[in-house]
């Protein structure tokens, strides 16, 4: 092996296992920390990510990377990537690193009480601060990558997809929304009403119905672990796995959905190639390809029909009461329950990418300065009245709603809904190549999916990006007509 | 402040940061990773220890150490400890260090083996190889430090008392011990014989009162956990403490004696001098102090008189049954118990300090030279012998019980009974200073016993060596008449 790249394996090594020792003390502070180890949790993580940091921009590292060469897909890959790793670290100065850091954690704190009251005034000139330093760092990272500046804020998250790309698919999904949007709701209407399911449910019978579950997906507990937090999370390390729900007594399918959802997250995690652990291309791919893989799993798999079918005798088992609820069928009006609902995290599947499409317009108009702060709350309740027919009646339930633009992200939201699009591409190749996965799932069995996935997605790393990977995995980029499909024949056959 | 001084302070804060992070990881471990996290977890700590060594010897720190000045105790104390620390870490060659952990690690686990069949022959070449290693760590700690090449090691777990002020204590303890011991048993064969208590004893209901029982001495919860783990500790950082422990339902009184343990060694981290967080004066002042302070709550305290009066009846509130067992006079015959064990975890307080006499001899004679490990077994059986006046039947329950020198820990074994012994002077003079302590105990009321101990030991940090520390909170080194007249009042009178 050529000694530069040699080197430079060893440091991202270094680099990596620093990176995993604060994913595990991340989901130490969310799952397990009592509230008084918070400030020294804080003084933890930013010490290993300035050493982290100190490490990707040393000067030998630039000297490395020129002198590297490599042979073979895998390597090339990891040198490239490694080199887009220190181009992005080495373009944005420490001093613009630390204010956004600063400006977001303190906007952060303000969108708390202003969303609990919400009042975006009170916000706004924080949030002001915090969209200035993105736009610089969208400059810097655009200087030093050809990108434009949103597609190299949307890089951080997700490799190898731009705007230009996301943009007609977007748009197309608009029209199918306005055409079967419409016509959902008036079949739904005129269907049975769903029925409850009676509750209450025991947290320890709906703990150990998890695990089961989870484990009966693939998830191999000698490598993870399932816990409770505020919010449910997938951190850890690929090979100690950790992942996190919220228990209520009154309500099973957010704990129940939430774990199979992270398990999607889990197995993408776990399922990364072993030979190249700890470097670039031993990663995930990206947000959006984290994102198809648990939907994949909860949206696709679980909430089908198939699955449904084995999942209902599991649920009645565990909890008793009158079956009825527990039928299929009506586990399907709950869980696939459609509405112009305000909150993102609420929306079922046919509406959650307007909610997306919405914030991703309105963020490219933040970061490219068309759009300003102040007029935010008045740009987006007019853009979602547009899309979804309604308008949100305060910010709370608008502009407010989420954190991530508060804390400083922009550029990650499409990943949701490119997320969702690249599931059901997925899942239509998967049940291409394999005869009788539908059957499968309807003995509650994941694993020939799984099984496909493994070899398609988790095992490429990050050796190609999103785009690359689709085609890859299903012999072409990203294509809405597949979860449009999708969507047509579970709500309108 | 002097600038090469406040180079070193930020310098020293960042190193205890990694610390604190190794850890959180260390506690994870034990008490939440998966079996299959284990090799990841290694690498992860390594890296962190890896850093931290390459901060500690940096050529910038010797520079900064020979400019840097302080005035006042407690600087004074800090700059020394950094010295003292860089010195020992740059005495060391990084081979020898490397050398070492490979050794240690592979000779722990042939112990395990060995133990387990009672073979010593079978872990005699990795032990004779451990045992040259720390020879040669032990001359080059001496040669950097002016000590003896066994107080160099034994400086490494508590600094401040050597094995010439040792010796003294233990031949007069072994006086003690030939005279008190029979007339111990021989009281103990007089008087009435222990009642088991009853069981069993719900996890749930040991979980709940050991966690009350710990508040109840002062342990605040919103900086610190109680979990589950094979081998009970106290981990974490002074703002997070985690301490552990091992429940059985057939018996409750070592998780509930063990928990009180650690709730000693938490009390103790909680209470080290905030302002001082992070530096090395800020630190807990060695092992010795450690186990004083764990000792004087578990043994001084809980099992005393006072506090068992109180702790019966929460016992049996606690588990019901029959009340007799529960009667604090048999409690104490219980929780007291004198006899003539091999196994020193298992051991009485008048014992157990024969346990570790016998260990400081043959470690000094073993890093000395004196002894060669193939004399180990026997060496040890007739010194067993001669303490206690039994032979061990075999090796697993002689020279291969314990972990520690097949892990490579030698110069650690004395802090149990100096701890112990520091515990008896304490107590005795917290009593003199604190009116109504054992009231307060009677009552379940630690808190006038911990106010004093935060004040006088805690609250210290590791400004003053261990017979300073003694010196400065009871008006004397160490003396082991306060611990032989506690035995006395406990077991004689």
């Amino acid at each position: 092996m050529n000694p530069a790249y040699a080197r430079l394996k060893a440091r991202f090594a270094r680099i990596a296992t620093l990176g995993e020792a604060q994913a595990m003390l991340g989901w130490d502070a969310s799952a397990m920390m009592p509230p008084g180890g918070g400030a020294a949790r804080g003084e933890q993580l930013a010490t290993l990510a300035g050493l982290a940091h100190e490490m990707l921009t040393a000067p030998e590292v630039a000297a490395d990377l020129a002198d590297a060469t490599t042979s073979g897909d895998w390597d090339d890959a990891n040198l490239s990537l490694m080199r887009r790793g220190h181009a992005r670290a080495v373009a944005l100065p420490t001093s613009l690193v630390e204010a956004s850091a600063r400006a977001n954690s303190a906007c952060e704190k303000v969108w708390r009480g202003a969303k609990a009251q919400s009042d975006f005034s009170a916000v706004r000139p924080w949030l002001e601060e915090v969209v200035r330093l993105q736009r610089e760092t969208a400059a810097a990272l655009a200087a030093a990558s050809g990108l434009s500046p949103y597609d190299a804020l949307m890089e951080g998250y997700q490799r190898g997809v731009t705007a230009a790309e996301v943009e007609p698919v977007f748009t197309a999904y608009e029209a199918f929304l306005r055409e079967a949007l419409p016509q959902v709701e008036e079949r739904q209407a005129r269907g049975p009403a769903a029925m409850p399911l009676p509750g209450p449910f025991p947290v320890a019978a709906q703990r150990a119905l998890c695990r089961r579950l989870s484990e009966g997906a693939g998830l191999d507990y000698s490598h993870a672990r399932l816990d409770e937090s505020l919010h449910p999370f997938c951190g850890g390390t690929p090979t100690d796995i950790r992942i996190t729900t919220f228990y209520s007594e009154a309500e099973v399918a957010k704990a129940l959905l939430g774990v199979l959802h992270e398990t999607g997250h889990a197995l993408y995690e776990r399922g990364l190639p072993e030979a190249w652990a700890r470097q670039p291309v031993g990663e995930a791919a990206g947000m959006a390809a984290h994102e198809s893989q648990s939907l994949i799993v909860e949206m696709q798999a679980c909430r089908g029909d198939a699955f449904l079918s084995f999942l209902g005798p599991q649920l009645l088992a565990a909890f008793g009461g009158d079956p009825a609820p527990y039928a299929p069928a009506n586990l399907g009006r709950l869980w696939r329950h459609v509405s112009r609902g305000f909150i993102r995290v609420d929306a079922d599947e046919i509406t959650y990418p307007a909610h997306i499409i919405l914030r991703f317009r309105l963020e490219q108009a933040l970061i490219s300065g068309q759009l300003a702060v102040a007029e935010l709350p008045g740009a987006w309740n007019e853009g979602f009245a547009r899309l979804l027919g309604v308008r949100p009646p305060d910010d709370a339930r608008g502009c407010l709603q989420d954190i991530h633009w508060h804390d400083g992200a922009f550029g990650y939201f499409p990943s949701y809904t490119l997320g969702a699009m690249a599931a059901a591409q997925l899942m239509k190749a998967a049940r291409a190549a394999v005869p009788g996965l539908d059957a499968a799932l309807a003995r509650g069995e994941m694993l020939p999916l799984v099984g496909w996935l493994r070899a398609n997605v988790h095992g490429q790393g990050s050796r190609l990006g999103f785009q690359d990977l689709l085609r890859h995995a299903t012999g072409k980029s990203l294509d809405p007509s597949d979860f449009m499909t999708h969507l047509r024949q579970r709500y309108l056959q």
